[in-house]
């Protein structure tokens, strides 16, 4: 098989829609709202909760766990790992997304605790906080990374090996690799960087397919080629960001398995 | 009466955009920039301000303080006590929505605790938050409930008369009751629910309302229809969630008396 | 010369979007998502980072720190004053936004000791916060003021004299003075105060202005016209503030040097 059929991905996104997953989100407080209309938009159940008091509980719920730590502090990682404790007690997946891993010590050093501590199925991130998660002297600058993300395939597989998850590099293409095989998404639009939250939302939507399915690998990739393709199809006819942001929601919407083939563009790297 | 008159709910909205009320809110992370949004639009001054250092000041010069439970934190239920207390000093309504109660027990124990250390006016939720509050064993799921609302008139009749408030237990159809007389609102679009802060966004409205007014039971009744009729109308010629909401904040803009009869839907119970 | 010539501030927006200015924003939860938005449409970096444990790093990355005490609590205080430092160190510039100063003591209090510890370069806000910074008993109610700030223009150069800062007090007209040279900055729309954060992004939008430049007094004159003229701009044809917050981020993303000359409206005053 060279690539994931359109067939499959759509299957996925209609049991997404079916199931509604709770995705459980500790997150960042810059992108809560954009990320629970995110994953209203395309089908899933937002849930938000932080409080060291319900963390365990309201994990517990989920289907999925994601872990961003774009506004971290102290409290909020000890309620992502007990979260995290949950979820790997359930068998639930755990997304993380190490924003900002490579820009300051704290957020590379906790993204590693991360992921040393909970067993985290797949790591979302650009080229430079996923470089900084496995100790690789990045180039992230603030949240964003000025790596061009196709020169990392074999670091991205490297670091998937390494630490025995799905590694989802997003960037231009996105790579999305378990270390043996790997997938090239060649969905999105460079419009989704001038609205903030497109990076944190990707990783919402893996959680989603990921809590639905059951290979990390194939579901991180069909979430990730939906939500570009949900984008490129947000960028026709706009005349900015404001404009772009209100189509992206309503194309997660519209979305239809049937409308896949032609518009998911995932590639097996040889 | 068999209803509340279009005409008082139209002195109604003119009253809340002359006085513009300053509605406090000690809200959830997620829908602060929404909540926000949506009392300006409407007319009304939004604040939200949750620090133990400020919290009693900031009700004191409010005409309504809104207490949403959505991401609480134990810090952040200190302050709503406290502000609440003020609140009963100065003799404004407080509105509580128990945002998640029954998912998790944090959530209804915190929701049942303000509703007896503070004098709630109105108490604004689905029917699983709403039985949760009063320890009715309810089905929330994560912050969506699963319960039909209408099959609940006779318990939120008398979890209302049990605390001696007004119950907004909203869903297809939102019933209003004081235990004695009871409105069923038949305003509202099944988008409204595809789109995140909704529900804490319609407890804002409330606040507003009640602010402005002297009888929650009418006032809740209104804001609800109000809401509600701008939902129907915001959902007239749109693709998805994204139009819908830049909709919603424009219609409860734009929304006048002469709009309302033949708009609002509120029956009374028999 | 009797204004900043619209050239110059089109040599202004060049360089913000070939530099793409980080900034670092220490600010309410009500604003993060659409302040990161409004810089991103603009062409500047946003990142929003508050733990004691890294903002003196990211203060360290950044062309420029903003500091809005909008949903103020001690430990973001501590943080605020810690990444002041690293910015004061850097000689980078520190833009306070004192949202709701005057309206409790706790506000006003921090803003002054923010003022007191740092070496603010712009405050800017509205007459009431203004004044309350300096002491001044203003007429802040919740976040908004109630005074005409162009009665206001001695007090905003008395103040900017005795703060040794520049001032920029917003209103109808915007009083931008360094206590000497004083201009008075026309653009805006009454609709920008129909939605939530436009204050706290003209602030965002002053810090990536003189992130990149080296005169804050003309730098943040060139940042509230442009602000200004995207909103006039984005009221052109719309229903409401829905559709207007929308325009406002493709508006700022669409303005180009070009469309400067007739469209600032910047006056020295006399």
């Amino acid at each position: 098989m060279r690539t994931i059929q359109a067939e499959v991905i759509g299957n996925k996104l209609e049991a997404l829609r079916k199931q509604s997953p709770l995705v459980h989100n500790i997150t960042n407080y810059v992108v809560m709202n954009s990320t629970a209309n995110i994953l209203l938009s395309l089908g899933a159940s937002p849930v938000m909760a932080h409080a060291l008091e319900e963390v365990e509980e309201m994990a517990g719920l989920a289907q999925a766990l994601v872990l961003n730590i774009g506004t971290l502090s102290p409290a909020w990682v000890e309620a992502m790992i007990l979260a995290g404790k949950t979820a790997h007690k359930k068998n639930i997946p755990i997304i993380l997304d190490p924003v900002g891993a490579g820009a300051t010590s704290y957020r590379t050093e906790t993204a590693k605790r991360l992921l040393t501590e909970l067993p985290v199925s797949v790591l979302r991130g650009n080229a430079g906080e996923i470089m900084a998660c496995a100790g690789v002297q990045g180039q992230t600058r603030g949240v964003d990374s000025q790596t061009d993300s196709l020169d990392a395939i074999d670091q991205a597989q490297a670091i998937a090996r390494e630490l025995k998850i799905t590694v989802a590099m997003t960037g231009k293409t996105d790579i999305v690799t378990n270390g043996e095989t790997t997938y090239l998404v060649k969905n999105g639009h460079p419009m989704m960087s001038r609205v903030t939250g497109t990076g944190c939302a990707s990783s919402a939507i893996v959680g989603a397919f990921c809590g639905i399915g059951d290979d990390p690998l194939s579901d991180t990739a069909a979430a990730l080629a939906i939500f570009g393709f949900a984008g490129e199809c947000a960028a026709i006819h706009i005349d900015g960001p404001g404009q772009f942001w209100s189509n992206l929601l309503d194309e997660l919407y519209k979305i239809r398995p049937s409308d896949l083939p032609g518009g998911v563009r995932i590639e097996k790297h040889a």
